[in-house]
């Protein structure tokens, strides 16, 4: 089993998905430790750093990668396996940005009124109680959270030619931003095209749904995955899957679109699954789904729907593959 | 304590949320014992009963009620705790509709495309395991699914001479078609009328987040709720409390407006809860919020978002009203 | 000929469609001479009038109405075609109003941010030049425009029961805003209970499309109008026909459904005229569609879609109906 | 006055904006002379010729371009002058393309019901006569139809190392599909890459607003444009003026986001050209602004926003570079 460590250096960073040379070729099978930047490149350290000068647009959410697999060809299913999430810093950071979240007018829902104010909110890490503290600036009020590593980012080359921000999730993957990505997921990619030029980012310490203001609680990551390939059965729509959970991922706009295209993705994977015709998978999802937003700040919003495993007994995904690469991974990590 | 028993005669149902006289005038502290007949009127019993055929428009989705609750005045917050819902039949119906649900056209998202099929399914109720079985139609196949009744329908008279259809929520309420609305749940509505006017209905026996095909598992429910009272307070949208979070419900479309509308509240909400201001508090929720959706097939869709009281140790909501209610509930259930 | 007049005392105004007593019942054929207040009751005199402080919620675009049409019945076509439409005073008002309107967000799309100022603009009427004046605020800047006097509000009581408020348009008609309603057009609206009970309001001096800041240059309004009836045939959505297009008016969320909704309705109603199928007279619109927008300010925005009469010729609606009320309203003017 | 003639060969063509080589390097002041083909590459040529079996995607809507303009850099405005726009063919074609188009579920706003058919028009050109033919194929029915030639997508290179198919419209121009962008017209482009790498494509010898089959009376076109360059002064949506109007485009999901763009754009540039405050300008835009659709097909919708000169006396856009190209335009046609 090969492993392959990389940490990029500054210029190395991929600011879209397409349209960039990969920094390495790797065989499926092989095992990734990563180090990924925080999605504001590490520059907000404390409470005075504004993101409007210290951020310098377009380059936020940095990218690690693309990595070509090997015989990873158009209409093949990559196959990322997320064997541990490891805060890299002691410190996180989230922002208000102007006419950036969900709850502002934005570049795209534009009005005439004036941007919220901004603020920055640096979270201390507490490794040994797993947890960071939120400290309110308008009092003196802290609240200490358990930490939920994850990735915002996972995506592959996009079809078409296109390369697309990574600010912007699509069918492609991308900026999802789901705490569905964490430890012990693993991520089903449609190829788009050759080698799939799939690229990682975006830790976060901690996220809620939605991800209203438009940062979770950032913090740089070390990564680390387990790549496969399926030949053929790339999935329209991201999908995941954990020891508890099948889920489809949607981004779109307005987001009943991301919701639509995630709950039809999960009818036709029951479909398949239990071969069922698409009427009945849409009645048994209709009453089986869980349909937790993702974000709603990310230009495309992203909705997750997913379906616990206990309801869907002897449907098995993928031929397993998932079982597979979680045990093959707890071998790495007590390696 | 004043135990109100109410079953509606065939001609008593509220079609609705305001312009209809009340059934009943009860007291704060009020408990009521309902018998709410499902959405589709009972009578689809068999998988050859056609929503087309045998559903009359409009007297789809009949409410019990309005009961006018003496006291209650525009601004103030009826409280509505749900002590007890219990499947009234042994068997529940699900269907799909032409250009009715949520991965359709329909008539607000009109496309010159065919309606998907009809089809009617009825789920057995088994008592004793606590389950509904899902029969497919397209093959044998059939799962067992745990029952977790519900009540689709909650809503007082709304705001500005409106009476509005009992199938489309808002501020008011309605048919927010959520799970949280279970027994152990407590609702906050606020007051837009002398009298609240407030009713029920849409008993669901089980329903996945989102309401994908627009109908549940829909069975005739046994409702036990308390009523209360609070003087001022009213809420923009209603709010949901229970024994583990708390959360904010928004309807409209596009479903990001429903999103924002939930979000917005609950940030209110954690403002005054822990006195921080509304950034801090944006911020807070940002990182705590969970947001599953409720609908998303009834013209205004449905959108949680919810905190988790264990994040949020000290505050209580509206005085602790939540935990005397269901502490007082267990002392009916127990009668 | 039956010659109406009737203008409203101040507690005579209607403020939904639906759920108020009718004012007149008359016959088909009626000439209606009324007065239609402006949609801030008139309160709105000086610059220094604040929205905030002089309008009371929810007595805001006040109906003069509802009419009893003898003999309407659900499924019918209600006709109403305007013979003359003359600003009832000599001024006229427009404002910013907090948390209205399509450049700013609103109690729908909710975010955090503060409202705009609230602004109110008086454009003074030269009868004789036919103009109103806007005059800016923040400089001297002065700019003499042509009137275009048009109803913002035209509707009939809703189907379903339900009772909605005269600010939000739908299938019923209501505040759809659309400059098309002006003098010589001919509105044509679907009937939903018994004697149709339509009301008008919401007089505009001018207005352009979307009606952006929310208000237009908002005025009373003297109003001839011709009621007139024909069985069956009730559109789905609100038609206008003149002497140029034929139109329909969608009202939805988001705005693209209140578009599907127009476009779709004149797609069949070329259908009916020219004999086409579907797809044929989807592809013969998608090459002569004229597709100006209403409102996007008003909850449910309004689309509206047409096509000029001299790209079809051939094709008469409702037996020509229009031409004959707009004969029959020269002979009335001229009286 | 350089005139450089370019007629792409087979393989010349590109299928994005950004990422791809520029064709030809041009100075400001030059006057192309361009033959596009048109969206469906010229395959489409009878009315048996299916969509899906003659396209292969992504290679549909190939543009002429790019064009690198020498000294244009970030920030600032590219001026594409449309002299003349001539129908290259005598005949052109429209189809319905399975789950494309505005009145159909599509890949964006996904639902389980069949595609509507798919079917090919072919319009024949009668160039004496200046009309096209619609010949339904329902019946016998046909209709002439005067042409009116635009091309659908107009565009630079984007920002942030994007390249975007030629499909979907957005800040940087591209498929906006309006009927303004035709012969007479003045499009202003924010530069957002060194040469700003212009293409043009699309052409239509005849499009409804709204476009709403998703495809307009499609024709190859030869243009001719004249090239200029303002430095600095970068709208942020593209901009248009003719001889009567001045407009902005909003490209968005939804619809009202679109609208929203277009719109506040509009409102800035009103307030540079009078010196009105923020609100002043808003006010004055809403009762003076012209909103016909462009399209509600293209993934991203486009919404035109337009003010009629002789509305707003005394106002020049861009130092009158518009008049200025218009003249020049007149003498290359005589020419």
């Amino acid at each position: 089993m090969d492993v392959v460590e990389f940490t990029p250096t500054r210029d190395q960073y991929a600011f879209t998905f397409g349209g960039v040379a990969p920094v390495r070729r790797i065989q499926p099978g092989t095992v990734l430790r990563l180090w990924a930047e925080d999605a504001y490149g590490g520059v907000l350290q404390t409470t005075n750093d504004r993101p409007s000068e210290k951020l310098t647009m377009p380059f936020v959410n940095p990218q690690t990668g693309p990595f070509h697999v090997e015989g990873a060809e158009p209409g093949d299913t990559l196959v990322l396996h997320f064997a541990e999430l490891t805060p890299a810093r002691d410190w996180a950071a989230s922002t208000t940005i102007p006419f950036f979240g969900g709850l502002t007018s934005t570049d795209r829902t534009v009005t005439l009124q004036d941007p919220l104010p901004e603020r920055t909110w640096i979270y201390q890490l507490d490794r040994d109680r797993g947890t960071v503290t939120f400290a309110a600036q308008s009092s003196g009020h802290e609240l200490e959270l358990p930490i939920a590593p994850m990735l915002g980012t996972v995506g592959v080359a996009p079809a078409a030619f296109e390369a697309r921000s990574s600010l912007v999730p699509d069918k492609f993957g991308g900026n999802m931003d789901t705490p569905e990505m964490r430890a012990g997921a693993t991520c089903y990619l449609g190829v788009n095209v050759e080698g799939a030029l799939f690229s990682v980012g975006d830790g976060h310490y901690r996220q809620g749904e939605g991800e209203a203001c438009g940062t979770a609680v950032e913090g740089a990551m070390n990564v680390t995955l387990v790549v496969e390939l399926i030949k053929g059965r790339a999935p329209v729509w991201p999908r995941i899957e954990n020891d508890t959970h099948i889920a489809s991922v949607g981004s779109s706009r307005p987001l009943e679109d991301a919701w639509r295209a995630a709950q039809t993705d999960l009818v036709l994977w029951l479909g398949e699954l239990y071969a069922l015709d698409r009427l009945d998978a849409y009645q048994l999802l209709t009453q089986v789904a869980e349909a937790p937003l993702a974000n709603v700040c990310d230009a495309n919003y992203s909705s997750v729907v997913k379906v616990a495993k206990n309801l869907l007994p002897g449907g098995e995904a993928y031929d397993g593959v998932h079982a597979h690469l979680r045990d093959l991974a707890t071998t790495i990590q007590s390696a």
